[in-house]
């Protein structure tokens, strides 16, 4: 059996598996290896200029990826980088994606958007968006509080009263065959995979963060804003990320504002920590699947491996014995 | 299709659906309805006297339910009424069941163990529960910070390993059909509904109550400590409860500490509000599928919906068009 959905037959790809745009983490040869292997790769340049956003898709070569953006650190010099080379999909997450609308539609892209609430949902339905990620709050980086679980078959039902044409797919919490199935079970069309493929030999991510996330379980990590306050970033409202707990957390999650009266400091020692890959300063950016994170591996293994697993649960015959 | 797993060959029931022992609001009658449709219906004994037990097992006739209880809350005779009735199971949540473990097998019950992380479900296993259920936070009331999505395939798979006659069964955002397939998918054996069944005519719950979660969506909730500093509930460090917000979370969410300075008269004002179901003031106990809830049905009517919409949904064929 081969997994078809609404998602595959849109995108014109083999299986219902996007990679997640992980800013820093997700270059080009990520997003290639995942078209390659039959889903949708995406370059993450929430952080980057548009020369590394050109440098990366330099990197993704002749393959038929995607890139997305943090939405409320966009500025229209980055995003047409990213149009100029054709792109199939532009995704954009955390802020209203209507006022790039346009520009993506006329490049003759895809808009997928993110959103972690039912209301950012509609809104997104109203900016014209083709796809929409219900990322639930379990998810590796950036996100708010809603859980997959509800938060897919909710805006679901929303999609099917107002945009039947609007995909739903899910987000957070799926890094194997299992959370691929379930996703599709839930509603969603296919999934958008952040962690697992972070923790691929393709992400661009420091040998000893993949190796705290191989080690720890999905008890580990925690929602926290302690690593945007020492990197000066100004992340709205409502918006944290979930990292490994580590010594420097532990420390800071309850005096943010004692932090942000050290920022400065702070900031140079944390990007200082983030370039060594000293752990127990810089975070590393995973969701609660690291606990089910077991080896780093290639990007076109994994996906292969996900969607193989759900094929096999999907033919379950579930009227008799296991 | 019927569905059949190791938990409705463990409990001998139809389908694999156990309702949760939510307190105050799963008497007698929501349990003999829940089993009467072919599930396993438990009586919320969590902050009961023994008097109330017996009741509510007076209520439930001679249904074969269970009893649930509030691991820190328990007192031996309060257990030792339910026990009294031969239960089909007990369930222990928040707390280490080990203490009571032996008076459960002794009295020929199956011990339930509800966790809400990876460590705890370890400890449940080494208690000696036969059925481990991985409740996440998108769960209506009380529970942890990890979600459903991610808890229970990792506690599959250490049961896999460490106990594979324990059976796994998820909680938390299970309000339909799609919820418990995904369930499935995801390792569990079976779920266990909370929400949706405290939105039943059977469950002891003020109409206002009802109402209010109709009304919601599920962005409408919060996972906060209010309620338990306003009723001088003596919680342990890191259980919350998810509520609908209203304007008394959103004075106090932020002020715990002001609350405690005036919990003696805020008491009496929240129980006041609680019986009148005043929902400005009291909260509505209810998870994120607030936003699945669209009416208030008979429990026996929920469950085979439920079930059906599963079976239905296990049966599609994947391969092909919708």
């Amino acid at each position: 059996m081969t997994i078809s959905t609404r998602l595959t037959r849109l995108l014109g790809c083999t299986h219902p598996v996007i990679s997640a745009p992980m800013a820093f983490a997700a270059g080009g040869r990520l997003a290639a290896a995942v078209s390659g292997a039959g889903g949708l790769g995406l370059i993450g340049g929430g952080y980057g200029e548009a020369d590394w956003v050109r440098r990366e898709f330099d990197a993704a070569g002749n393959a038929a990826v995607g890139c997305g953006f943090i939405t409320w650190n966009l500025e229209r010099a980055v995003l047409e980088a990213a149009l100029d080379r054709a792109p199939r999909a532009i995704m954009l997450s955390f802020g209203d994606p209507a006022p790039w609308s346009q520009a993506i539609h006329d490049a003759g892209a895809i808009l997928i958007a993110q959103v972690q609430t039912l209301e950012h949902a509609k809104s997104a339905v109203d900016a014209g968006a083709g796809i929409i990620v219900a990322q639930g709050a379990e998810a590796g980086g950036h996100g708010r509080r809603r859980a997959t679980m509800t938060l897919v078959p909710e805006v679901a039902d929303m999609l099917a009263q107002r945009a039947p044409d609007v995909v739903p797919v899910a987000a957070g919490g799926i890094a194997d065959g299992r959370g691929l199935a379930a996703a599709l079970m839930l509603g969603a069309e296919g999934v958008l995979v952040g962690s697992r493929l972070w923790a691929s030999e393709e992400a661009l991510v420091h040998p000893d963060m993949h190796a705290a996330a191989v080690a720890a379980d999905g008890d580990a990590t925690i929602r926290t804003s302690v690593m945007d306050v020492a990197r000066r970033l100004d992340w709205p409202e409502g918006y944290t990320a979930r990292v490994l707990r580590n010594a420097y957390t532990d420390r800071w999650h309850d005096d943010l504002e004692g932090l942000r009266q050290v920022a400065e400091r702070e900031s140079a020692r944390y990007a200082k920590a983030w370039a060594e890959g000293d752990i127990d300063v810089a975070n590393t950016f995973v969701g609660e699947v690291a606990g089910l994170i077991r080896s780093i591996e290639p990007a076109a293994a994994i996906v292969e491996g996900i969607v193989a697993e759900a094929e096999a649960r999907l033919a379950r015959d579930w009227s008799g014995d296991d």
